[in-house]
């Protein structure tokens, strides 16, 4: 093994910084680790000339992708450039070139992860995406390695800190959405066009991964069944509080013998469930395994040096298996064939909040079509509007498949008494 | 690499049956991964003729080691037998039998792991040992890989379900040590002598394999200071409460540049705190890494099957080794030489419960001894103490070297005023 290990970086962002500040300030630990001493040499940027914070220590700028993905000098390419054409070719071609690649990367990953899993395994190089989710917590490791001997039947993340950072200041504070949103977009929690994440997007590229990798199986972007956090009002939230409840966007994969369920949505768990607790922007992921019970893993789910720490750490296992002449043996190719649960595969509870006419028979005529469609309720609460001659009820259900849960939706749209379905939420974690 | 790996299992107890159950339970997913079958064929066990649950599906069982140790055909020996004078000397020999080890003692390797790890080193062997330290928690990876590009500087475990159980149960009812204490015992959460698990003990053995990984510092059983939960009282836990903390007993690493500290006591952490809402038998281990920030790892601690899990994996790493050829270079020996902090270098907050004569003069008394050993008070709590003309004072210090707060406590015992120092706990997590 060489003396130098030379490390290409495509981008020098926020991200990339930190990479750059974490390789510069851990040599001797690096050296400690792998053997070697580590360098980045070029670093792809889209300007050369540009004011930047990082220094860049003797690497060489360029805007040309080929001087690092040809460069035979170069060992290991990082990709913390972001967005997906691009990536995806320069990806490629790194790894035809036989250069192990790191990336950050979900939307890469989540869309064309297959693909480019299989191009490292043909080339013999290693493919390391632990930043991807959930970024300060090693959670890709713990499926494939700390949890391996086990068969793992339900993940629950909360892996979108824009999203939780929301709802947190919603609930504990009792504001509304646009009020709560436009604070964050001011402290940076959530961008400009916040589309991606409170809609759901972005955490369901990262469910998608961890379906993938906990079930061992591959979990398609559209095989995920998505909805966001903008419709979620502070009166939804306060209803939960009274019932015990805590509301979080969650991407919930989960199986029953070999069908898989992959989601994500605004999800009711019980306060004194493990991820009731994680607020702010934090991340954590639930794992339920067979075998080890309930585990739940915790961190910052982005940030520049908790993102650069994942990439680092995804660097020295390429730098270790450089080491041994063992890379390109990561990558596992998923143990099963994909089969996906039909909605009367789904089971769960759910949360109606309606608003009915307030008069004598509604309350029967509610619970006449439920008890006509099969799904028993666990909990029911009437309170009058003020002034408005309505009344809001709330349901809580017992578990019910979910085609059966949306024709009672579509039956209460229909039923006289009934003025408006105001909202409507999965409730997780009742079982525990 | 051979078609059938042959596996030498000492000890049948709980953790080994665990360990049986899931090696027949998952062959599929294990030739998955490894592309081998796995087969348990030799186990240790005491007595030969005893009732068992455990189907042991053609394996041999033993009482002779030598029947494992011996045996050429068996490349992996797992050690759930416990103890730790004969696992040492089975485990050493195992090693220089150039057989791997996978081991559940966390006994053992607290006490011997710096021989055992150097034997497998110079054996060309694995040593793999997750299951030691909170059996469910993949804690020992992900120190050693997930966050290895970091710099962690502070650990904070509850590693000890029984003390978190009755903890948790005191404090959530309001009830007595020795009531619960009881309770734990009946419920099987106690041992029937539950010295080792009440007074620090067991704990202080985990946080001394966390530090020793997660400083890269060898850190010895002797270096921990420790102090357990028996002469906590339900007053003191109201009086947490009414301060807003939650006291756990956690296992502390903490490092400021290359002095380390560890310890195990009684700790008031912040409600809010991630490791207050680790409830009951549950363990989680809170790791700052100085890039990473706050992360937090939560699950069994203990268990038949969780415990077997970590095992489980721990197996698959040596088998993926195995079919890559490179066992034995998992162990890193430490990068540092050990140095600890002194007592005047340790700084905590502390949580003080005294009951004073209830009498002009008594508090100006002791706000004078505080500001003559210059510590100063954040909060201060007084109350009297019904018919017996005492007063009960609570008193939170900020921070403060622990020699000049023990130095504090003498004080206190020689004033005049002062009836008794009731309690004295580490406060921990105010910080964040």
């Amino acid at each position: 093994m060489k003396d130098v290990i030379s490390v290409g970086l495509l981008g020098l962002g926020t991200v990339g910084s930190g990479v750059v500040h974490l390789i510069d300030n851990h040599q001797d630990k690096l050296k400690h680790q792998v053997g070697c001493n580590v360098k980045i040499t070029k670093i792809l940027v889209s300007q050369l000339e540009k004011k930047r914070d990082v220094q860049t220590n003797g690497s060489r700028l360029t805007i040309n992708p080929d001087d690092i993905l040809e460069d035979s000098e170069i060992d290991v390419v990082i990709e913390v450039m972001g967005g997906i054409e691009s990536a995806r070719e320069h990806v490629l071609k790194a790894l035809r070139n036989h250069k192990h690649v790191v990336t950050a990367n979900k939307d890469l990953m989540a869309l064309h992860g297959k693909e480019l899993l299989q191009a490292a395994a043909e080339n013999g190089c290693d493919l390391f995406y632990e930043a991807s989710v959930a970024a300060g917590i090693p959670i890709l490791r713990s499926l494939t390695e700390g949890l391996s001997s086990d068969r793992i039947t339900k993940m629950m993340g909360i892996v979108n800190g824009t999203t939780n950072y929301i709802l947190t200041k919603m609930s504990q504070e009792g504001r509304g959405y646009d009020e709560v949103l436009k604070e964050a977009q001011e402290l940076g929690f959530a961008e400009a066009d916040p589309t991606s994440d409170v809609e759901g997007l972005d955490a369901a590229r990262k469910i998608a991964i961890l379906g993938t990798l906990g079930f061992s199986m591959h979990i398609d972007l559209d095989d995920v069944s998505v909805s966001g956090i903008s419709s979620v009002t502070a009166e939804d939230l306060e209803y939960c509080r009274q019932l015990g409840y805590t509301m979080k966007l969650v991407g919930i994969a989960s199986r029953t013998e070999d069908k898989a369920e992959v989601s994500v949505e605004p999800v009711l768990l019980p306060d004194a469930h493990p991820l009731a607790s994680v607020h702010n922007e934090f991340n954590a992921i639930y794992v339920y395994g067979e075998a080890v019970g309930e585990t739940m893993f915790y961190g910052p789910g982005a940030g520049k040096l908790p993102t650069a720490t994942a990439v680092v750490s995804d660097l020295v296992e390429v730098l270790k298996n450089m080491r041994l002449d063992v890379n390109g043996n990561s990558a596992v190719i998923p143990q099963f064939v994909k089969k996906l649960k039909t909605e009367d595969e789904v089971f769960a509870k759910y949360f109606l909040r309606i608003h009915a006419k307030d008069k004598p028979g509604t309350f029967a005529a509610l619970t006449t079509l439920f008890s006509e469609l099969e799904i028993s309720l666990e909990k029911i609460l009437q309170l009058p509007l003020k002034n408005s001659g309505l009344a809001e009820i709330i349901i809580v259900t017992h578990k019910a498949a979910k085609s059966d849960y949306k024709n009672v939706l579509r039956q209460l749209d229909l039923l006289e008494e009934v003025v408006d379905v105001k909202s409507s939420y999965r409730v997780e974690g009742d079982e525990r």
